[in-house]
């Protein structure tokens, strides 16, 4: 185990939508992933998602309600509810989710990755 | 569940190696604490736990090396890896870990809390 510097792993990617992991704990990963414009609506029927803004502006739509966090924040979306995040300019978020947990939560969309690499 | 803003949470309370819970996901809790001084050697049998650094710096003593950390930055310390957190000056720390972690891994210490309220 090495120490995670946030900023320095993501200067190592730019694409959005492409989460990368930087650690494991407990089954769960830790993830960093750079968002821009609109993701998809899906849900994880048994995964908790925790999303940390690191640097930027999120969103995230629920079906009854929209959360907008800023950096410092974070939001735990609990497993089976539907949401959305965007983020009109890009954000930098930090991810938290067991390891089992599927980008789309099982949705075709061309937003998925094949694989999540770690960094 | 509400969005968790770390810098207001933290203004909460003042007391030094006593955690808050502020969130809880698939079993684990997400925890605020503020670090000065020493703490105790110790570990977890059970328990990977993570220290992410919000503000200020953060030493991790281990049986065969020191990890510095600065703002930005997390390390996992496995399960059964004894450590011995300290801070020159004040820090404010993030942990994750499992619900069922006992602050010194059962080890009798007056830095122990009897309680890890929500906040």
């Amino acid at each position: 185990m090495v120490k995670i510097n946030l900023a320095e792993k993501f200067n190592l990617f730019n694409d959005y939508w492409s989460p990368r992991v930087v650690g494991e704990l407990n089954g769960q990963y830790v993830k960093l992933a750079k968002f821009k414009g609109e993701f998809i609506w899906h849900s994880h029927a048994n995964e908790d998602e925790l999303f940390f803004v690191v640097k930027g502006k999120l969103k995230i739509e629920f079906r009854d309600k929209v959360v907008n966090l800023e950096e410092g924040e974070f939001y735990i979306v609990p497993k089976g509810v539907e949401h959305k995040p965007s983020a009109d300019e890009e954000a930098h978020i930090m991810l938290l989710e067991p390891k089992s947990t599927e980008q789309t939560g099982g949705i075709e969309s061309d937003l998925l990755v094949d694989k999540q690499p770690w960094i």
